[in-house]
């Protein structure tokens, strides 16, 4: 997907919402464990219930891997699922991948070819010739991490890179040397709302995926206040506030009115 | 496996010698491709031909994930093999993970229970919540990346971090308050032997695991000479040079011809 229909759907639905879909097998109502692919089958109807207020979806790798090869198959199912039925959608693979150019690579096909995601998140550790396999793949795109919600973020990120500059400021600017605001995004933790501001400062033109909304405890006030550039600009996650809003048998549509709720509130910004 | 396990295994056979299970199933002999998992034939084969000299085992999950569901079984059953037919032998999962703490117990799930791997590569860059689920499975190791092989590596791992430290530097100093030389190991690329006594200052005790002898182009004895302490304390790896040291039906004995001179090295220095 490119940039152009993306913005479009944004404009469309006057929404930022991305919805993560963080399945865990031990949450999910109990009433689906007994289909054939429980996972899928709550991913699906959390989709239906949610895609006429969000414009993406970002299922998290971490959390089919730890099924192993049901899990795998589980997460084919899912991105096939909103590939074929909802194709306007924006889909990221919350995979944290990032290695040497000849496995990057790898990545990159495994993500964006294979499964044929939208985008993947990268871990900017390893630069540039890390990062560069994925951007080389037409109309697909990579969010870099750039400032992470979680405490850990305190530990490097917000070390001094010289010249006065943060580490992640130096990610930040670095980067714009790799791609484009037409294939490289950026994860901004919401729980650094205060920072959204000086980083659009340096980022005016780039897409910011935002994590951190609802369990880990970010303003979507502060960050749509904050964020928002004339594009939208901004992808705003929410995982568990939205998919576990209820464990009972009206999961999928408890999930439709968390998403409804805060793309309420994203209507008066956009 | 435990630190001491480990050490039995590199004294006993006087070797450090770590085989990358980067299995492109593009490159594999054209013989195996009528295998119902030519990707697991390969893996078998080499494996068997390579442990009488090798003490570890490093598949990288890249080449596996590019295949999608095909590729991780050919992960499953490859580690399987390993686990039931070399229990002596140290496993690692390249995956170079990290993300926020509730993503990374998944992620320690995937590898260190689900697979069971003894090991898995993390990279740093979300701190210390990012590492500690990894840390927390009994017997298993965290492998963190500090100093990678890469060209990229120095976009940000060079960067100053405060004080006149390296970032890299920062790296290795603040994560040994996460774990401890029994369940924690750093990745340092040889291509950068010369930083590798520099290194082995810093963390005297812990195993380093060095990727980069070979296609890569760093020096063995350079490694050698700059890298062991009296536990041995090294891992080193190479991938290409061995599994791919012929493309012919004679593949697997050539891989074992690689191992065993690559150790004979290892053996004046041990």
């Amino acid at each position: 997907m490119n940039k152009q229909q993306l913005i479009s759907e944004i404009k469309r639905k006057k929404s930022v919402l991305c919805v993560g879909l963080d399945t865990d097998i031990t949450k999910i109502p109990a009433h689906l464990l007994g289909d054939e692919d429980p996972v899928f089958a709550f991913n699906k109807a959390i989709i239906d219930a949610t895609a006429e207020f969000a414009v993406a979806y970002k299922p998290n790798t971490a959390f089919y891997e730890s099924r192993g090869l049901a899990g795998w198959a589980s997460l084919e199912k899912t991105i096939k699922y909103l590939n074929t039925n909802y194709p306007e959608l924006f889909t990221i693979a919350d995979a944290k991948r990032g290695d040497i150019g000849n496995t990057s690579k790898m990545y990159a096909e495994a993500f964006l070819k294979t499964l044929d995601f939208d985008s993947v998140t990268v871990a900017p550790y390893m630069g540039s010739d890390s990062v560069q396999p994925f951007l080389e793949v037409p109309n697909k795109w990579v969010i870099l991490l750039a400032l992470t919600s979680n405490v850990g973020a305190q530990d490097f990120q917000f070390s001094a890179a010289g010249e006065g500059e943060k580490l992640y400021e130096n990610v930040l600017k670095t980067s714009q040397n790799w791609g484009t605001p037409e294939n490289l995004m950026y994860v901004v933790g919401a729980t650094k709302a205060a920072h959204l501001k000086h980083i659009r400062s340096i980022v005016p033109n780039h897409f910011l995926l935002v994590p951190g909304v609802g369990a880990q405890g970010g303003s979507l006030e502060d960050v749509l206040e904050n964020g928002l550039n004339t594009d939208g600009g901004l992808l705003i996650n929410s995982s568990r506030g939205i998919i576990y809003a209820s464990a009972g048998n009206d999961f999928a549509q408890a999930a439709g009115d968390e998403a409804k709720a805060l793309v309420s509130v994203m209507k008066r910004y956009l």
